[in-house]
């Protein structure tokens, strides 16, 4: 079954806002069978508003409609849903009482314009927002579901998650859809898609493949719909399966997860320390496994030796390192690791020590060019790389070559999987 | 004049992809005195994408397209866009030559598949996407423009810069449009908009004050619209002038830049090294200046000491104060970024220790605590700070916050206005 989103507000139009409330609601209806097939985005306008509905339900028969519910006076979509299905307002007594005790609650004057938020268009069914003032509207007429919500994130999870959710299940025949994501990291799309040729023209057509480029990653997604959820399921695994095995070493993660937090998620599950000597990444990747809650169980700290002075003193480089082959060579990053791996009590060392760019490069290290170092007690190698880009492409590139370099080492050293 | 968006592609409408583009494109298009009116989003569908374009080139005569260009069989847009316009390809000979180029400089081989890009429809005007393989599009017929462009946002961007922009001016009569932009730090909005009630009622009706509200930072900026402009700039002045006088302190930086590059800019330019000893910000900061291209010549590096052990051992936090104060207090920050001065030779550090969370609080130390320390050769000082969001969010304010006491610092220590 089809759906669509209506978001609604100046300020997603003129950028002051990236609406996420869409992604979620698209993710999160898949799991019911439900597909979002459009969204559309207007403006605090009556007559915008008024089109974009009547549009909509030309098309499906269930409409998401995200925003304008607030208290002041540019919030319209209250008073035009009123005026789209010609009924009057009433006040809803539970929803008075919830403004009450929160106001109460946050020791704040209930203002008029505030007791006003209880006032729902007659026919609608309320959806209580636990989490915020305005309350949730469930439309049922004519055979077509409109559901408004408010645009704050976190009120209009609360509202999908404890009042939609379950009415979707009664009120609609919904298929079966399932995905399945796997992860490559390294390898462009258009080799992959070569790879893949055969294997796509074995896909039936209910289900389909998917290519989703990021930086040096690839996300190849199977989604499938059937009646039969039992079948599409078998089908999907061996589906799958197929895919995972035709592309072989080129799988990072069978699961829809980026490469560094899959790697976070790892080493705090198997308790392996890591630390890091960045040089050219500047702290990108150490900052990239910090943000997954949790990793100070295995991350002690890391440094970010960019002088050649600090490689020299923090790290025991040797001078005549810098002097014969360079800060940007295989032995400068095999030291650098060495020394992370111990001055941080870890059982893994990344390093890394390359051009950035856009200045720095010479005509035998090109922009571009990066040696990453991996450490563990049983002794150390240096890949290298020339990765392009942006600075802040660049470091994304070399955290996802890092994460190949930690993952295969976690397989061979360390039996993880 | 009214513009509108569409963006093409399943993994928006499934989630997997939050839009970013449309926000980038409509805060853009307003220094045009261009306005989006309406944003769709449909999938990766023949009929969808036509039926899209022709409903939008009923309401609008500029319509501004994302996504489906990649080389795989997914995407669809530009088969499509053939077919709506009636049109068939051409092999766009300076596209060919950039595909060879950038696939010899990857050292990858250029597949039937790669080389395929550079079939364009016949009517189009190719704009030259020089940081990706998919080249933008301008169609130009009845009176109506369609830009096609990639979905990637860097190469979106990449396109609209120096493509687009140009040829709005040529194509459309657009207003002269002056912008000022001031950026606040550790101000509500909300506050600030009471600060600034009467300066905004002496505005005239052709000049306007928008707030852009991020991670504890404001933007102010004043948009003005005028066929004179000459006349325009003079105002504009003064107005501008009027508005940082009444924000006063609350003025971060007097340009539409964001504190941290503001900083990396000022350190760069005064030739002031800058080091840090980050604990909850786990290299976050640190990171954020490395990605200021020339930062090398005032950075040598810093230190992310996310365990006690190494706070005591690399910066020398007697063990004394984690079973006293703990590391989470003004006295571990002092220690940290005074040594951090010396440990990496600087002319200013910053230390962090705070709780980033979701776990990790206490009674006392709640979530979203941190401190912040600054030394210089003349000396150090903490201020403790209480910040609220995700982890990225925390970390994010936290930079923010720590460059409000770098650009106090430079004022008060070193005389960089």
């Amino acid at each position: 079954m089809n759906a669509e989103i209506l978001t609604i507000g100046d300020e997603l139009l003129i950028g002051q806002t990236i609406d996420t409330n869409s992604a979620w609601i698209g993710k999160n209806l898949a799991l019911f069978g439900i597909q979002i097939s459009r969204k559309t985005a207007v403006s605090d306008s009556k007559i915008e508003i008024v089109t974009a509905i009547t549009e909509a339900f030309k098309r499906v028969d269930f409409l998401l409609v995200t925003g304008g519910l607030g208290p002041t006076k540019d919030d319209i979509t209250k008073k035009t849903l009123a005026g789209f299905y010609g009924c009057g307002f009433r006040r809803d007594e539970s929803v008075a009482a919830h403004l009450e005790n929160i106001f109460a609650r946050r020791g704040r004057q209930l203002l008029e314009i505030n007791k006003q938020q209880a006032d729902v268009p007659e026919i609608c069914e309320v959806l209580c927002n636990e989490v915020g003032t305005a309350p949730g509207m469930w439309f049922d007429q004519k055979g077509k579901v409109l559901v408004s919500m408010p645009g704050v994130p976190n009120e209009m999870v609360h509202i999908m998650e404890n009042r939609v959710f379950p009415r979707i299940k009664d009120r609609f025949k919904t298929p079966e859809i399932l995905h399945c994501t796997a992860v490559t990291v390294g390898i462009p799309e258009s080799l992959l898609s070569k790879q893949l040729e055969d294997f796509e023209k074995t896909l039936p057509p209910h289900i389909k493949l998917a290519y989703l480029p990021a930086l040096n990653t690839v996300k190849l997604r199977l989604s499938g719909q059937s009646d039969d959820a039992a079948l599409l399921k078998a089908e999907m695994t061996g589906y799958f399966d197929n895919l995972c095995e035709v592309c072989g070493e080129a799988i990072f993660v069978r699961e829809d997860i980026s490469p560094v937090k899959y790697i976070a998620r790892q080493l705090i599950h198997n308790k392996i320390k890591i630390s890091l000597a960045e040089s050219c990444t500047g702290g990108f990747i150490a900052n990239q496994l910090v943000t997954e809650s949790g990793i100070s169980k295995v991350f002690n700290g890391s440094i970010i030796s960019y002088a050649n002075e600090i490689k020299h003193r923090e790290l025991g480089v040797p001078n005549e390192i810098f002097s014969t082959v360079g800060a940007v060579s295989e032995k400068c990053a095999r030291y650098m690791c060495e020394a992370a791996l111990k001055k941080f009590n870890a059982d893994i060392a990344i390093s890394t020590t390359g051009i950035a760019g856009p200045g720095g490069a010479t005509d035998e290290k090109p922009v571009g060019l990066i040696y990453i170092g991996i450490a563990t007690a049983k002794g150390s190698r240096v890949k290298k790389y020339h990765l392009f880009g942006t600075r802040e492409q660049f470091m994304q590139r070399a955290a996802n070559c890092a994460m190949m370099l930690v993952k295969d080492t976690l397989l061979q050293e360390f039996g993880v999987h």
